[in-house]
């Protein structure tokens, strides 16, 4: 029997065959740049099967996929049979997309046509493709040796049951949630324009149109964002999204367009931005427009060529990361909320397991989604669970089998990654659970990943300082031990917005924004040995002034996240005295902070939990 | 009285006038873009009394010196009177030469003139200023608003006392000490130059001539350098050299220019080099020529405009940084040699100081310097020795009086920064002396300098790890107690070369360079309280393997430099015990190693002074 995956690039093949390609991208992401994606750009899946992140090249005679360290397993799991490729990156050898195509073009010669779907494929994304075959020496240009034609959804002919663009209700949140109005935001985006010499912005990051506008909805799973465009001028405001009664018929949808409209905002239909753009400039409504390539995506660029745009990074995603003091004071209530449902959910754990009941790691993240349910203000995960047990603990971004979930056994590590958006803030925590006996490399991978886990949180370090230049301090107690971990130590979170967001981050790779107060990040570091058992730790941590000294003026981090790290099977000598005392009094803070709201049987558990080691 | 310098800048003006300049751009370097500079081209100290490194910039209403955080205290007390304002680089605010031109090239409108010593600035110098007056919207070109003028040896006519191009005696160096002879070096060039697209490569680092040709001669100060350039073809070697018996008329020189003839390297005049390349590029001898600009002066990128160049960084930086076993082991030598030396003088110092005697900062580093000449082998100092007691050791860059020095008092910190040139290696070391009791803060700041120091040295990393991602290493135990240092923590040290050599290094500038095995590069934090005192620890280390685990291959360091560390007025509880185990067993090892080439009385004294704490 036919691989499935193998006949459609089969048929990807003919179609390239038909036009004339020497090659097909695509390049997993959606037409906002967007990281998570609705089902209807996940069209790597549909070609390949494969369901993590990557990025797929088709030509005649290759089939690759490309993607990073955290999905190498995953990735050997669900490829073989496809005829796909795995090309690794993030690893020292790595050739990336634009590379492997210019040596692919190189060697052609001539009439090499590279095809993208331009509607899921940045603007910037492209660029890198050209500029890499011209750095190989091919010319490349519309009657050149080496073509990109923009081939907009070039897979809806073979896709028959492709979903629709989603529009779900989308809700409005006023400043006592936000800290700011949506017009106070618009005003210092207009201010920031006019200092770069331009009189109008295009947002087409998500994630930056919901800061902007204070809404949000629920296109993206986990991503409470609303699938739209954003365009602010001078004197203008004007909102791209599929508006319409029979796609948005509830209340709520009507309530916040109302509210918008009121505000002076336009709202036109999604698929007018390009049209409505052109004409504005064309009547010279628009002088010079701004955006940012990395989320304008391809497509739009291309009908957009009369416009004079000056591209550069958006000025929202740095002043979004940098969260206001009613951001932070909302983060940590829902800090608060989070950690008494994380408590109550490892009490429930921990006496189920010792009762003998039968807990798979579907039930683990089903009652843990429970408990978070039951707080006011929760408007549902912030990524989907990883509830892994033993050796499934060792693949990063596990995904927990729907039915038939592997049983958690009393022994060993159990590593449960999660996180909740609330009205008030978004929560990302990892808790690795010793369910029982654990072997002396478990202990001693536990101890030394919480380790670095706290040399980060402890980091003092200078105003300018950027995420790149610490991130050792978290690696540093398993590189003494010749250990690692393949992916960045932390990663920006959003209120009430994704996850992940820029622009800093702490990780290895070099990104010189410094880490500035109000900033929320992650600190997880881990590790995972196939086969065997993973482990990560995970706070979220917040960036607070410290005072300044003759030597300048100084930063630190104070922990968001509320939950307990357990040390029944600390390897204690691995630890300093100074690392000790940290997790001493963070567990104490825990414990005194979540008391007055936990059931007096979970109360009592926690305070034998944290006592002091 | 005026102040001598203000009036060399006035004459300058008068010359800007004459000649319609409206900026005058000093950049401190010489025509082969060195670091260190031979008296010829030191035309900052000419016209403004200050002696540091840095770039000074005139225009008719102002005049800049730009510098660095080592540089501060000494410029504040040089430039006073002279009418030249501090611009600080390495700080957050900063504004850098092209950028600051750039905004007053933008301010002037138009006609704005840019003169620049062509000779002593590198082509990716001048490339830059005009890339920020781009940048600023200014029109750039030979009859745009913004010209640059390429003006060589522009101070000629008032500099009237100019030393001469230098020209010392030229040694050669056999692969016995060297690793690898000439025409290996020459081959491996040839083949990159191949695989580059070229056909010639003319390097002007003076360093990277010395170490291609294998020769040596003392035309800069420290840098066992001689001022010339070197084209390589593929048929052809061409040295241009200052090449006549009547500058250079010692027998060294005769033998060596006699040798490399031999080899079939054509001998040409220092200056002929421009003609001589145009003119093979002309006639068809060379196709494609290869260049660095950061250290190809913009006077002879100017002459050579016509040819075909292809400009990167060159190839030789990386290969000469990574030490082969012949060099690996003559830096060892080097470190033995070098510690007895650097052992019998920290004996004489105590011993002196103890019996009353007056010792001065000039004797110490005379002292030290007079051990070394006993090395055979040896061949000068590495730098100008920093000898400097107390407060005085608070400038990273103290230059120690010749006459009238500052005396020794048996109490507090003295900082000795030194180092040597022998064939076998060179040698680059700071000890931090207690000479009697010292203040509760000279001890703790002491020891947190000397943590940082050992916890950089511990570092196991992966491979492709850079300097810049374990710099924090170094700066965390200062850190915690809000604390820093204001330069880079490791440079890389040539071979019986510049004791200051790239690619790599260990500080928070990205700089994406793997450190390899082989690399030798400085440990050296430090910390400076102006008025009270200055401490830094330096060793150099060396990259080794560190074999391979499941997450990789591990790099380590190993010290080179032998020399204990005085833990009399060590804060002890502020160690790690891995820490201390470090100091105890490096400490234990100076001993062992040095002990049989040590005089009785100094292997006694250094018994007791590394003993294990």
């Amino acid at each position: 029997m036919e691989n499935l995956y193998a006949a459609r690039i089969e048929q990807i093949r003919t179609l390239m065959r038909a036009r004339g390609w020497s090659a097909v991208v695509l390049s997993g992401s959606d037409p906002h740049g967007s990281e998570y994606i609705a089902p209807r750009w996940q069209q790597i899946a549909w070609v390949s099967g494969y369901d993590g992140e990557g990025a797929l090249v088709i030509t005649l005679d290759h089939a690759g996929l490309w993607t990073d360290t955290r999905y190498f397993i995953q990735a050997g799991r669900q490829l073989p049979g496809t005829g796909i490729e795995l090309h690794k990156t993030r690893v020292p050898e790595q050739v990336l997309i634009p590379q492997w195509l210019a040596a692919q073009a190189a060697q052609a010669g001539d009439d090499y046509v590279i095809a993208v779907d331009g509607v899921s494929q940045s603007a910037s994304s492209v660029a890198e493709i050209l500029d890499a075959c011209r750095e190989a020496g091919c010319a490349v240009g519309d009657d050149a040796a080496v073509r990109v034609v923009n081939a907009p959804d070039l897979l809806d002919g073979l896709w028959t049951d492709r979903p629709g663009i989603p529009a779900t209700p989308v809700m409005t949140l006023g400043a006592e949630l936000t800290g700011e109005s949506r017009q106070d935001r618009i005003a210092w985006l207009r201010d920031v324009l006019v200092e770069k010499g331009c009189d109008a912005m295009l947002l087409t990051a998500l994630d930056e149109i919901a800061w902007l506008l204070n809404i949000r909805a629920a296109d993206i799973p986990y991503n409470p964002v609303c699938i739209s465009y954003l365009l602010v001028t001078m004197d203008e405001v004007c909102w791209y999204v599929r508006k319409d009664d029979f796609v948005r018929p509830d209340e709520e949808t009507a309530d916040s367009f109302e509210e918008l409209r009121a505000e002076g905002i336009r709202i036109q239909g999604y698929d007018e931005v390009a049209c409505d753009v052109a004409g504005m400039f064309e009547d010279g409504t628009i002088g010079r427009l701004y955006a940012d390539p990395s989320s304008l995506n391809y497509n739009l660029c291309t009908i957009l060529s009369d416009v004079a745009i000056q591209t550069g990074p958006s000025p929202v995603t740095l002043r979004k990361a940098v969260k206001n003091p009613t951001e932070i004071a909302g983060f940590r209530d829902a800090h608060l909320e989070d950690g008494v449902a994380m408590e109550r959910f490892l009490y429930w754990l921990e006496k189920s397991l010792a009762f003998g009941d039968i807990v798979t790691e579907r039930d683990a993240a089903d009652k843990l989604g429970q408990y978070r349910a039951e707080i006011p203000g929760y408007k549902g995960d912030s990524f989907e669970t990883i509830s892994a047990y033993g050796p499934n603990a060792a693949l990063p971004h596990y995904v927990t089998p729907a039915g038939d979930a592997p049983r958690l056994e009393p022994h060993g590590l159990y590593l449960c990654d999660s996180g909740g958006q609330y009205v008030f803030g978004t929560t990302d925590i990892t808790r690795t659970v010793p369910l029982g006996p654990c072997t002396p490399l478990e202990r001693e991978d536990y101890t030394l990943v919480l380790k670095g886990h706290i040399d980060l949180a402890m980091a003092v370090f200078p105003k300018g300082t950027a995420g790149c230049q610490l991130d050792v301090l978290a690696r540093n107690p398993l590189w003494q031990s010749r250990r690692n971990f393949g992916h960045g130590t932390g990663h920006g979170v959003g209120f009430f917005l994704n996850v992940h967001e820029g622009p800093q981050d702490i990780r290895q790779n070099f990104n010189a924004q410094p880490l500035l107060p109000g900033m929320v990040t992650s600190d997880e570091p881990g590790i995972y040995r196939e086969g065997r058992h993973g482990i990560r730790h995970e706070n979220l941590i917040l960036c607070v002034e410290d005072g300044t000294t003759d030597f300048g003026t100084w930063l630190r981090f104070e922990p968001l996240t509320l939950c307990h790290f357990d040390t029944s099977v600390l390897v204690r000598e691995l630890l300093t005295p100074d690392e000790t005392e940290w997790l001493n009094e963070y567990n104490r803070r825990v414990y005194e902070t979540l008391r007055p709201r936990l059931p007096e049987a979970v109360a009592t558990w926690l305070e034998q939990k944290t006592r002091a080691i």
